[in-house]
């Protein structure tokens, strides 16, 4: 009597596909820092109990929602004021990116990665300047063996391209980033 | 191109059959709390890298070892002090505890998971009184959407079964155990 993760999963687990088919066309395609994954053309992103729809690819990636890992009540009280809403129309660009930690990051306690999160990089602090007009969902993949430990995905309207460079911007040089082992930022917009 | 979660997770996996076969022979079967699962004569522990081998069973339980979740540096160094030795020969008796906490427990932030479980409960103070004489492990199964959240297994000699119960004894009569809404207790000793 065989339980299957992959089928007892399916109502928590999001899919991503690269490849000649999907639904976002890839606009810009860079490889941040460690070993890249094939450049495609475009992205298919799929839901939890959506998860009987296979899409032909050149790779997978796949991420379950999961409790929230940092924030404090204080904070999730302050976030929970602007939830995110992902597939809004107006949101036509988004970005796509998979990313990884080192070791040295997950042998680290709960208290010295929550002060490197966000004492020391303000994570959430400065994140949340941009809840109005950066739409966002993170995928943990890390737990179910998948090649990258985080699957992060953005929307937001094309006038905002550059807020989101700025957010992105700032945490890549932030004390959080030098667990970074692995980023790749994929950028797309809606046909 | 599929990546099937089942083969990519194997080198973290442990798998607990429970049936007619196992190198565990059960002594006592008890419902704590929740729904009951199927009482078996023997259960066996399959350890990461032997994932291919498939033992016959009534059931499966599937669990993996991620980061630790609660404890702080000061606390991890301690435990550190004492790590756990499983499959030692003179510990011939173990127990297997099935378990799930509510859904009011996943939506708590981390800080006020680590209030309850810690500040309030001791959870890791009063357990690491233990450490000499028992082993422990703990799986995780939640993010693999299993039936349970924890597979907790541990291992001692015959003569610490009253101190098992004391430690067990202590947790189920703490703040956190109000969030357990279904555990299994099942003592089974080595033939």
């Amino acid at each position: 009597m065989e339980n299957l993760i992959e089928e007892r999963i399916k109502n928590k687990l999001t899919t991503f596909y690269g490849g000649r088919l999907g639904s976002w066309k890839v606009r810009e395609f860079n490889t941040i820092i460690g070993k890249p994954i094939k450049t495609v053309d475009r992205i298919e992103m799929i839901s939890p109990n959506q998860q009987n729809r296979k899409i032909d690819s050149d790779w997978t990636f796949k991420g379950i929602s999961s409790n929230l890992r940092y924030a404090t009540k204080k904070e999730k009280t302050m976030l929970d004021k602007t939830p995110p809403i992902i597939g809004k129309y107006e949101n036509s660009f988004a970005a796509f990116i998979p990313m990884s930690k080192s070791k040295e990051w997950w042998l680290l306690t709960q208290d010295e990665r929550r002060k490197i999160f966000e004492e020391k990089s303000k994570h959430i602090k400065i994140s949340s300047n941009y809840l109005e007009t950066i739409q966002r969902k993170l995928f943990h993949s890390r737990d179910i063996g998948e090649e990258f430990d985080f699957l992060a995905w953005f929307e937001f309207e094309p006038e905002n391209k550059s807020v989101f460079d700025d957010l992105v911007g700032y945490l890549r040089q932030t004390e959080e980033w030098k667990y970074v082992t692995r980023e790749i930022d994929i950028r797309v917009n809606r046909d």
